[in-house]
């Protein structure tokens, strides 16, 4: 049986993760290729319960470690529920953010959980993208970005410059250790133009011309 | 700084574990001792959250492994809440269920999780009680016990005598791994009997005549 392609979008708060990861599976739409689009945290009626459970009330609420448990059961339905049976029927499964966010804001929030992270994904999820796009970019660009779309919701935007260049730095380490897995993509660029470099890559690694 | 005593309380359902706690805990106050009584899943804000999350809703809603991250999460939480800040006190803490409770469940409906149920109690939980009761008794009285008593919310009730069988094995088994944690109790007697040899263990090790 035919098993889908595994995508994920990762990259600092307002690097344009959501633009691309949505332009992309509308590439391969058009392409005649059937993409699922979703989301961490979150990307399952499960996960999307236990996202509001950690993300609503006060920061002080849970502790690093009970946020990582949490975030992992997360996870571990949003893999079962959603993205497992898309790639079983052959399908591409493109996530907007998915282990490496994990491992980049405990990196930079809990250094001395990092090792505990990634034991905790080794016994409960194991499952990583067969490619990861990184949008990289300038903190204080991508800064600008998020803060004039103003969501409200995410606390970690709130940390400032010097915390997404923390961010910055943790995202292109795990690229570098991962290199097989990662493209690393210059995201201070017009949309169209990150855009048609992603197909560019993605479309021949789900078997379509580019 | 002194560091109170940790006790826990294991069994089948039905088998008088919340009675016993309960007389434990007033034996206790009654010899001018301070007792904390709390009881999993919950014993904490958030864990009592996540409780409710994990127990309400279809019993299919949520994987065995789901399952076990969030009880690990408000087990988590339970601890650094409410445990350890009373055992930091001096307080003597009794727990209604604890991590033995997660081994024996598990190891009943999804055997092959048992060492991940190890691990991630290793890596996420570590603490164990300096003393477990267990109430072991006959299944089929305990058993009535229940559904007398009729509480609804129990879904493990529901799967009748030969799993609470294999529930008592279960707790055997723990208590012979551990003889210096764990004291099995009979507990197909009158409460009270039940309670003056649960207190005349207890009492010494919390620094009080028995
Ligand atoms: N290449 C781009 N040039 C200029 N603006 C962009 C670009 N890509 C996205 N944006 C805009 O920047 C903001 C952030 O983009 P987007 O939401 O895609 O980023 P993100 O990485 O998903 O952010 P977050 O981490 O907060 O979810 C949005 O308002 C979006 O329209
Ligand atoms: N020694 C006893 N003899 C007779 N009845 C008892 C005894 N101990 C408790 N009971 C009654 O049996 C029922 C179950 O007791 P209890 O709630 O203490 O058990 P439990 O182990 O906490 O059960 P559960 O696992 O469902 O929480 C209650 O109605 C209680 O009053
Ligand atoms: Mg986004
Ligand atoms: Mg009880």
């Amino acid at each position: 049986m035919a098993t889908g392609l595994f995508i994920s979008f990762e990259g600092i708060d307002g690097s344009g993760k959501s633009t691309q990861a949505r332009l992309l599976a509308e590439a391969l739409r058009q392409a005649g290729h059937e993409a699922l689009l979703t989301r961490e945290p979150g990307g399952s009626p499960g996960a999307e319960e236990i996202r509001s459970l950690v993300l609503t009330g006060d920061s002080g609420r849970w502790s690093a470690e009970t946020e990582l448990l949490l975030f992992t059961a997360a996870r571990r339905d949003h893999l079962e529920r959603t993205i497992r049976p898309a790639l079983a029927e052959g399908r591409t499964v493109i996530t907007d953010r998915f282990a490496d966010s994990t491992r980049v804001y405990q990196g930079a929030t809990r250094g001395d959980l990092r090792d505990t992270v990634d034991r905790l994904h080794a016994l409960m999820i194991g499952a990583e993208p067969d490619l990861t796009f990184l949008i990289d970019m300038d903190p204080a660009t991508a800064l600008a970005r998020g803060l004039a779309r103003g969501s409200g919701e995410d606390r970690f935007e709130d940390m400032g410059l010097g915390f997404q260049q923390t961010l910055r730095a943790g995202f292109l380490d795990l690229a570098a250790a991962a290199p097989d897995r990662f493209r690393v993509i210059d995201g201070d660029r017009a949309p169209e133009a990150v855009a048609a470099e992603i197909a560019a890559i993605a479309l021949p690694r789900a078997g379509l011309p580019s």
